[in-house]
């Protein structure tokens, strides 16, 4: 028989509400692929996220063509792949599992969504000076994504200095000298006026964390503001941002992006990425509504 | 989102030419469910049959909804699982493992689905007297079957002695005294001259073992015949026995119904025997054809 169908999941903490079931599997019918995904939720299973080597090896033994890793899991697969791609090495983080052949192959689509979608989103956006609030797991990714992109300068912004410091080195290391620095949040009014752009990359906003992550009077019409939460679409922060006169990105872009990429490296078949913003604007709406 | 979609896999040795993928996938597309069956083969993973209690959990873990579990694995399941269904327990052997919350109950669906093809097939048969060929195991579910469907008393013949014992005894202690006997193939001649039917449970005929499984001198024409052979779907017994006159019963019908039988216990749905016999003499003609 044709290999015609597709067995993915996703691996991670607290997973239940993930959307990408619904993103890989939608797509996947209307390209005509069986394709069933998987919620390899380790809360549920009351393993560690140490198992999660003993999660891919299984996975690929029973049959799994890919996985998707998140929290906790994205640093602590590595050791378990066969091999590298050049975003997910530079990155130290995978997101993504191509399992062929009994290889395990990581990547990561979170740094190639998010630079998909602000390239798609905000195409004519000045980078010269970025701000970036958030220097965990995913601002890693939307850094490297930023600096990927061109951005002259990204500086990391966390309440937690030494995260915010590890960040930037890490970002110098691979992008080169001034390409990346640190601050704590107090300097924010400083960074913020001269920048180009705002980044958001914490979790504030979400549904279960809801208000703005800075002071509304720190935002001015100069500034474009990319949002990382995507549930909802359209955050506390968005809104203000578009009031004040911003130009703005919202967070499903880069949930459509990712998981486009990871779509294409499980099947080889190219997804309809407009297509599946239609499905994530339906699905993260319908979150919204119940939250 | 609504429970519409089934994982499900075949645990066993060599299983690569298995069409149960194909009658599964093909039933849930026409329900309108999504299914992906996988072939999880010992063999290719080189691991050992006691293994299956591992891939029985991982794929738990994993999100499988059941299993079905085929040579030489049908047996070493057993300790792995939380309950067993009366067949099961009853012929000691599993064939259908079912995943629901946790949980790991076993099935063994070539009983009731030999039972469901004979009763369909050869729906007016006498009983009686029924001698059947083949006490591995294969033979030990057609042998529960019959009994189960109403036979007087199966005699089973295997050239090893001890097995054919084995499974006379084990007949005789769930169904009672003077259900079931054994004999060797040399008392063959005695035992089809009076005998109401005959039930073959060896792999000759299937093409990898083509011929006949008994001198064609033994059949007539008041003897009906029962394959279990499926590939192909005529073997040389049946076309023999057809030209002699015996009634006689294909193979497929039971690899339908313990198909079908499994269909219903993973997904809840009705499975359409009809639907599905009409599957497998394409995929088993076209398996034929290929040999």
């Amino acid at each position: 028989m044709a290999k015609d169908s597709y067995l993915v999941g996703l691996i991670g903490a607290g997973i239940g509400p993930s959307l990408s079931p619904a993103l890989h599997e939608r797509e996947a019918d209307r390209q005509g692929l069986r394709c069933v995904y998987r919620l390899i939720d380790i809360d549920a299973l009351g393993v560690p996220p140490e198992s999660v080597g003993d999660l891919v090896r299984a996975a690929r033994d029973l049959g799994y063509d890919g996985l998707n890793i998140t929290h906790p899991c994205k640093r602590l697969v590595i050791p378990h792949l066969d091999g590298l791609a050049p975003q997910a090495e530079a990155l130290g983080a995978v997101n993504t599992v191509v399992l062929d052949g009994g290889r395990a192959m990581g990547h990561n689509t979170d740094v190639t969504g998010f630079a998909a979608s602000f390239a798609r989103g905000l195409p004519d956006a000045p980078l010269e000076r970025v701000v970036q609030l958030g220097a965990g797991g995913a601002g890693a990714a939307v850094a490297h994504a930023m600096l990927t992109l061109g951005a002259g300068r990204v500086t990391v912004v966390d309440a937690l200095p030494e995260r915010a410091a590890d960040l930037a080195d890490s970002l110098v290391a691979h992008f080169g000298d001034g390409r990346a620095d640190h601050a704590t949040p107090d300097r924010l009014p400083e960074l913020l006026t001269p920048a180009d752009g705002l980044v958001h990359a914490t979790p504030t906003g979400m549904a279960a964390h809801p208000g703005l992550p800075l002071p509304a009077a720190l935002l001015h019409p100069g500034l474009w503001v990319a949002e990382v939460v995507y549930r909802p679409l359209e955050t506390e922060l968005l809104r203000t941002a578009r009031e004040i006169g911003c130009a703005t990105l919202d967070g499903g872009g880069m949930a459509v992006f990712q998981a486009a990429d990871a779509f294409r490296l499980f099947t080889g078949r190219e997804p309809d990425s407009t297509r599946m913003l239609a499905d994530i604007a339906e699905l993260a709406g319908a979150v919204g509504t119940r939250s």
